[in-house]
């Protein structure tokens, strides 16, 4: 009960405005006093400091069947705030420009074998990306305001704590950048970016699958905590193949990018496509194997983290025609006696963009919630 | 920013209030007018209506240190409010009654075999139950504010969807009670039991070892979701046996208390115990197996949720000191390589009574956050 001071409450009245001109789309002054229950003037003053500062944009724009003087309605702006989302995957480094409506700004992909090359040297690679994007971004004129890294294996405190199929072992992440930077799991990146970017679903467990595997629990739109997520490394068969990671019989041994690509007889993903559509035995039995597998361990997940809905990611998302039955005749077997129904499974429609979106769509939601520092600036 | 309605105040001091008396034991008004914000004369009305209700018991005590006139204290009393948890097990049902300090007032178990009987006569046992326990609860002078019945299986909206080593599928419950009743998995509510009669950490996984086996998830003092927590039908292996879910290969095949008893030969927990201290083969290797598959299954449930700690429960607790090393090697082979370090097993203290603890001290939580409807009566 003590007073709310008067910053606090700026900060607070500035993220209500924000909230809901990001949800409403363009809105009036006068609308967004009634919806936020704020004075006409708190909202002018509010709106007059977002459009200073380019967050907002006025239109013309005239609501149809409104009496009286036509209202001037404001919008975000994609003009002036920026994010940068990065990845670093074992076979490619990735760079992902978002502004603040959301939109896609530019998007960079490098392959490069990152297997066994220091980490410093493909931190040092990452760091070339990024300064590059960000001088890109203050061409177009854009204020980035932070950078998140992805990286496929556990993290905590801005440390990667493992990344077998990179060789990483605690590796601290520091970029040196002129914006801040903060290192997250992949897979929970890429749930990020599947919900804010995708389908749309509020529960789901997203999957990504590359040559590691990891997933990502949104539940009522948000994601469940920041670490864990290895279902790469959820046990399929205990006299299973070792894994890289130490144990035997992962997922990861069974369903991984490499395990298919292998149990196929081709190199490339991108080949593995083709022989499917080509109904190519090896390449049709490697990834029905694969399926199955993915289906083992995702009934011991959904056993864990009841979930509805499971969203398949990464290289999973164009093998969904072919991996897919064979992983729901497993989730049927093993969880129909117990739930009476199985999770949907769907493929995500954003490939391995997933990660890198989530990640630039961390730091612009948090400009929105709390524009405040960048508005003093 | 609309005016904060008279009730709806009042509804937050008094949970203001209870709370600081709750978590910091007894206070004077002026400690509570200090603590909470609010005014002496708000403080003294509130604990007036909470003294009256029952709620609130004045002591006489004197603050050592303080000077001026002695302050007279309040705690909470156990004198009006009470809660019922109830639990069906494979073989008991049980019930407890917490007041509002969360004193256990009364405990009750009952040996009975809920195997194959139609659910509706065990949901008459549980009703027959609960009705003496509640007259037991008039006779203490105590007002039951509800009741929770904890079962083994997952339970979606007042429906038990299935619990196999009953023989339940899509079982509603409702037992017509003079109080509230709620329906809830047993390993959840074992988790709340344990996180707030037990050894009081804040984040770990509650392993419910029973002839099913469950488990809850705690997550910054938080139960995490109220469905899921199938530990016992992870995969341990394949190939493994066909369990009672439909399935093969669960760990509750290699580790549920049935499982143990026949590979150790006996027929009781008790037998079992002895057994082991007596270092009896059959036992010691009955066990270490059932450990070696509860470690592979507990390796996959930290993989997806990243978790430091694992309380055992149920009959693993008096089990812990021949299953948990087993389990250890296992999470240390499974884990070190990707976490670098591997989660705590301790026993709980709890033994079988966790549910019904958990299932009691939800309703007095409720009432703590909400006392309003109860003062109102």
């Amino acid at each position: 009960m003590e007073p709310v001071r008067h910053e606090a409450m700026r900060a607070r009245n500035l993220e209500l405005v924000l909230g809901e001109i990001s949800r409403g789309g363009p809105l009036t002054r006068a609308a967004l006093a009634e919806l936020t229950g704020l004075t006409k003037s708190t909202v002018s003053t509010l709106v007059g400091s977002l459009v200073d500062a380019g967050f907002l944009a006025e239109t013309a724009a005239v609501r149809a069947g409104e009496r009286g003087r036509p209202g001037v309605e404001v919008s975000l702006s994609g003009a002036r705030m920026a994010s940068l989302g990065l990845e670093v995957n074992v076979d490619y480094l990735a760079a992902c420009l978002l502004d603040l409506t959301g939109a896609v700004r530019r998007s960079v992909r490098i392959e490069r074998d990152n297997r066994g090359a220091p980490a410093e040297t493909v931190l040092d690679a990452v760091r070339e990306l990024a300064s590059a994007e960000l001088a890109e971004a203050r061409g177009l004129g854009l204020t980035v305001a932070g950078a998140v890294l992805a990286v496929s294996g556990p993290v905590r405190d801005g440390v990667v704590l493992s990344a077998p199929n990179l060789g990483w072992r605690n590796v601290p992440v520091s970029l040196d950048l002129p914006v801040p930077v903060s290192v997250d799991n992949e897979a929970n990146l890429g749930a990020l970016g599947e919900l804010w970017f995708g389908a749309g679903a509020a529960d789901f467990l997203y999957v990504s699958g590359e040559i590691g595997i990891g997933a990502g629990l949104v539940v009522d739109s948000r994601l469940f905590r920041g670490t864990g997520g290895e279902l790469g490394h959820v046990l399929v068969s205990p006299s299973g193949p070792s894994c890289r990671c130490g144990a035997a019989g992962c997922l990861e041994t069974y369903a991984g990018q490499e395990a298919m690509l292998t149990a196929a007889g081709v190199s490339t993903v991108d080949a593995l496509s083709a022989a499917l559509a080509e109904a190519d035995d090896a390449a049709l039995s490697a990834v029905s194997a694969a399926g199955e597998a993915l289906g083992l361990a995702l009934a011991s997940a959904v056993n864990l983290v009841d979930v509805d809905r499971v969203v398949l990611g990464g290289v999973f998302g164009p093998l969904f025609p072919w991996l897919a039955p064979a992983a729901e005749a497993v989730l049927r077997a093993r969880l129909t006696g117990l739930r009476g129904s199985v999770p949907v499974l769907s493929p995500s429609a954003l490939g391995d963009s997933a990660a890198t979106l989530g990640a630039a769509g961390r730091t612009i939601h948090g400009v929105l919630a709390d524009p405040g520092p960048f508005l003093a600036r």
